[in-house]
């Protein structure tokens, strides 16, 4: 059966995300409401992204000698310099990436995109761009939130966009050991169309799942919608080859436990393409569940339902917890409410009366088979009933799942109405997690507001832990004129206020470009200077995706 | 209440294990099998250790110039050169370890050794090592049985051993996050001890409880009785400080979950001393279980026992896996029975009416709450009745967590009467798994074999994984005239054989001298320069620990 989870869909459009045809326009209602919060005059069309012929690419910086080289190694087909597929090639899916890309600018596109078909043409590839000193930029989905995939040339003669779309099979599966090896480059939907013959999936479901690859996935350290179930990626991957610049490696043992020494796997996974080319990986997979049971509870406040997270977690049977397991805070409760459209007034009656009058709305799915999901949802509503929560039945929480993974879309929706949009993420534990979600949100508010206009602050907690939860924060203003500049002023103030709050700087978006200034808070000087380490063995020259996750040097950086 | 898992034990003597008064005399029926088994003409006292006063100690090479600086550091009480201290630093655990001391030999104590209180007097001494060129073994337990503890001065003027018996506090509990700060020299009964007023466990219980630390655990990525319950000690760490030669780091997220690039929490994890000195560690722990439930069942076969494991973890109920898994093979079985000095004559003849002669026998031990433990088991207990299991009730499982930690002093008994004894571990696929056993088993038969003697190798399976199990190998012969010789003649065997399997060199002892050489067939080429980077960037002068872990360079070794 094709869901959501295994339909294909094109991959993204240039200036935004996904097929654009699948995007749903703003309800009146959702349009009334931003008006209103956002104290803007209108959210009529305001700033359509350029056409196609309007985009503005910079000229290609490498010689026929070079590309003769490439076309040698690939095949002449693998290898572009058209203007399409170096401006898909430009940068990934932050806010900045899409503004800049819709007012028509793909001047940092990349040189020349190669499309490699298996490890050997990507051992190739480095090859030739170390003699030739090309930089490299890995590129699965392209969906970076953090400038994962700037084609940043550096000190380097050109810049290699290096796209793994070709590198999309599953190798091989083996359901004793529960595991499966895929090629980086296969997208998510293509993932499970793979498992689901075998009655297996891989269970990881992030937003940009439709779009995003497994090479990615593990490059990033990427979490999905059902992570508190199924695990991040890092719990899920089991090894992984790498073509370094320094040669082939393979970390992970091919063994269930070990003692032998550091991890280096824990090294790869993470590196964002800085060390080398993820080109295979070995996942763990689990039997697709025979049935999901839904639940939608409503609590009296953000921190109350955090409270239940948290009693769920701790106090719940081994075992019974929710795969899927999200709280809105009542910000985002509400703007759920307004922005899908639903007929809400009898509910938010209902839970007036009943004493929430700005409700906190928690979404959960249950996996597992008939004979036990029912008593793993019963010994779980016992918990949420004594924290305070009221059960809404399955509706909301089926709603969630049809349509999520449609929030990209939305953002592409609200830029084009002049409404400026992003999001920024962390996790903290528990002692930490409501003074965190406090801090960064009054931080954003009084950035965005610095305008004099309206703003907006949602946020939620979507992956549950034993020692505490993320917190993911949306933000909406109207669009000042350099957008830039507000997006960069609102990003620096949140990422302060998440370093301040001693949290995370990424619970699951990574580090990129954007969160590198903050990782030394994070890790370390001498942490950093590791990474340089690792680094400088594998990647001696430093062609490998310059400039994202290790910070500059203070040197350089003047 | 003190058991086993709180009760202090002194530290071990010179020649064995802990407190040799705590030792059972072998009984007349395990004599028996043990002779005719291994074609011995007497298992009498026949290699008893030397006298104390029969201990060859070398000379202590360093000046007392840089012994009053280490006094002036830490207190002239904290800084020994006493033959007593130098002896009882001069070693691990491991078979050979015990054969040499036992002669007496002690020639290559460490020069003096340090107690510090803390880790500020930590860093002094890595700064003063560094300034007069000495060599640093880090101490906690001194229980490798890899050579991780071995005080090899290297290029070095002499070498310390760094004991970290006074780092030994509870810094800091945190109900709310379920973690606990600890410093590293806290061994296991005190970590338990520590926790349990707050009604918390650590739930981590290797063999070596009872002497080992937690600095220890996790420099070694140990493994407990229990940790397919409640995971490693690689899953129970969240973060830890490290005085390294470099400076000082700290390593691993103050969040549950982080994209922030690479992991050096599992560079650390796993260094066995060899990047700085762990001095705090801060540690996943559970609530105490309200209650523990028992099972023991019998296979026809050490196959038909392992799927039993395999269709426990992959076809039970989400969160019912049993805490403790241990399935015995066949001829382990039958010297449980011996050994153990049971009477099990009616039982043997109960199970031989049932079809299993040679049985296999496995081992159970459930932990949680009252309300759901009885449906654990009993879920189990289908699975396991479907696997051709026969239920034999809770006594064996009893009897083996009453005596889980005795091992060892069972080794010294061995030794005494002229039985060498030693152990081999790895873990497999459940693909690999079989095939390993067998390659491995035979391997170390043959090797124990080749003086003609008898030879006996019982196995079992400790530790269940989604993708694989453990297995550890116990094997016994006559002990040569030369044991050291004999020890690495089948020690190489048995390691080859592990590497031809595919399995992994350890699963929980660690690398130490004794596994690095086969560590570079698991990790590759690259992967150890890229161990060796990071040593370079910690420790660049290579003072800490010197010879652990990381292959010497093919031209040191010639």
């Amino acid at each position: 059966m094709v869901t959501n989870i295994t339909e294909e869909v094109g991959r993204s459009v240039w200036y935004g995300w996904g097929n654009p045809d699948r995007a749903r326009p703003l309800s009146p209602s959702a349009r009334k409401f931003l008006r209103r919060t956002l104290k803007l005059t209108s959210v009529d069309d305001a700033r359509p992204p350029v056409d196609w012929s309007g985009a503005r690419v910079g000229a290609v910086a490498i010689s026929d000698e070079v590309l003769s080289e490439l076309r040698t190694a690939l095949g002449a087909d693998h290898v572009s310099t058209e203007s399409v597929d170096r401006i898909l090639h430009c940068g990934g899916k932050s806010t900045p990436d899409l503004l800049r890309r819709r007012s028509g600018d793909a001047l940092y596109a990349p040189d020349v995109v190669v499309f490699p078909g298996n490890t050997q043409d990507v051992r190739e590839i480095l090859d030739i761009s170390l003699r030739r000193r090309l930089a490299v930029v890995p590129f699965g989905g392209g969906t970076s939130v953090v400038g994962g995939v700037e084609p940043v040339r550096g000190p380097f003669e050109a810049v290699v966009a290096l796209d793994l779309r070709r590198l999309n099979s599953l190798l091989h599966i083996d359901p004793l050991n529960r595991t499966a090896t895929f090629e980086a480059g296969i997208r998510g939907p293509a993932i499970e169309a793979a498992l689901e013959p075998h009655g297996f999936t891989l269970g990881h479901f992030p937003q940009s799942h439709q779009q995003a690859t497994l090479g990615g996935y593990v490059a990033t350290r990427s979490a999905g919608q059902a992570s508190t179930g199924y695990g991040r990626s890092d719990d899920l991957v089991k090894s992984v080859h790498v073509e370094t610049p320094a040669g082939p490696l393979d970390v992970g043992s091919s063994a269930p436990g070990t003692a032998a020494g550091p991890q280096l796997l824990d090294v790869v996974v993470g590196s964002e393409g800085t060390l080398g080319v993820i080109t295979t990986a070995t996942v763990k997979i689990t039997p697709k569940p025979d049935h999901k049971t839904y639940g939608a509870w409503s609590f009296p406040s953000f921190a109350a339902g955090a409270e239940a997270m948290r009693r769920l977690q701790h106090d719940g049977v081994r075992g019974d917890m929710p795969h899927v397991c999200r709280l809105s805070d009542t910000d985002e409760t509400a703007s759920t409410f307004k922005l899908g459209g639903w007929k809400t007034g009898a509910l938010s009656r209902y839970l007036a009366v009943r004493g929430q009058k700005t409700p906190s709305l928690a979404l959960f799915v249950w996996e597992g088979s008939a004979s036990e999901i029912a008593g793993r949802k019963r010994r779980s509503a016992r918990i949420l009933r004594e924290s305070r929560g009221i059960r809404l039945g399955p509706m909301p929480a089926l709603a969630w799942e049809h349509g999520r993974f449609s929030g990209p879309y939305l953002r592409d929706e609200l830029l084009t109405r002049g409404i400026y949009v992003e999001t920024v993420e962390t996790a903290a534990t528990w002692s930490r997690a409501e003074q965190t979600y406090r801090s960064v949100r009054a931080a954003i508010l009084e950035a965005l507001r610095t305008n004099g206009g309206g703003a907006f602050v949602q946020t939620h907690i979507s992956h549950v832990y034993s020692d505490g939860v993320s917190l993911y924060f949306t933000f909406l203003a109207g669009l000042e004129d350099d957008g830039l500049a507000q997006n960069a002023r609102v990003k620096e103030v949140a990422s302060s206020a998440i370093v301040a709050a001693g949290a995370t700087i990424t619970h699951h978006h990574a580090i990129g470009m954007d969160h590198s200034p903050y990782l030394e808070a994070e890790i370390g000087g001498l942490g950093v200077k590791v990474l340089r380490g690792i680094k400088h063995t594998l990647d001696p020259d430093g062609i490998m995706n310059p400039g994202k996750l290790i910070p500059a040097h203070k040197e350089e950086q003047q």
